[in-house]
């Protein structure tokens, strides 16, 4: 059973990413997958076979085991699906050097899936990482 | 002579934002714009009639007078554009309460516009407002 390109991103931001459920990762995503721009992410430029995705899926989640995303948007053309989404997740573990702050962190971004057929061979992501390190940096007000 | 909305979008993008050519935007804008969502954005939420819009664009590009968008991709469905593009531009005026450093500043971010028939009557956009910011806050290395 195969899916649309835009199922397949759905699948992939709610099962994969939102839930964690990696099991998914072979269905969606190619042997190859190329990070093509994604500014300030850790794996930017890297290309990771579906080991590696796994792995950069469990390592993003890790400091926000509770993140999920919802869509706000998509548009399919040619062999691409453009989709817009918010983000949200506890902030339980360290990252980028700042300790948990158990406060619940939101984010929204952009990104365009490529794909080749069925498979997700590659993204292009800009994240509102600005917004992130306001709310990780600010004071708590309790 | 009217455009397609792919055109239209690079025509806000290339004559609009990176000439300064502010005369395009009675074509192009719709008589009310909505920035729906634009995360560090000051005019973010607001509705914009015409004269409004190119009050923003003097605004936005009077830091940085040389500024330019390059368009990377560009995906249409129904009345939506979505656009990923990169961004250069001489950082000479104070922004954000920075002073001017004369140097060059590179961002990258995508942009879904909203069509009504040939007009543009809103965005959602995400920009590398962090890759900016650590710019600016750049020790220069001269």
């Amino acid at each position: 059973m195969t899916c649309t390109p835009k199922e397949s991103v759905a699948r992939l931001l709610l099962d994969v990413w939102s839930l964690g459920d990696t099991s998914a990762v072979p269905d969606l995503i190619a042997e190859r997958f190329t990070i093509f721009h994604d500014p300030g992410d850790p794996w930017e430029g890297q290309a990771l076979d579906q080991a590696g995705y796994v792995q950069r899926v469990r390592e993003s989640r890790a400091p926000f085991p509770d993140q999920s995303f919802a869509i706000c948007d998509m548009l399919e053309e040619g062999e691409k699906v453009a989709v817009t989404w918010t983000w949200k997740g506890t902030h339980r573990r360290p990252v980028a050097g700042l300790p948990a702050s158990n406060r619940l962190i939101h984010m929204s971004g952009a990104t365009v899936y490529s794909f080749a057929g069925v498979a997700i061979i590659g993204h292009w992501q800009i994240s509102d990482r600005l917004g992130v390190f306001r709310q990780l940096s600010e004071t708590p007000s309790g």
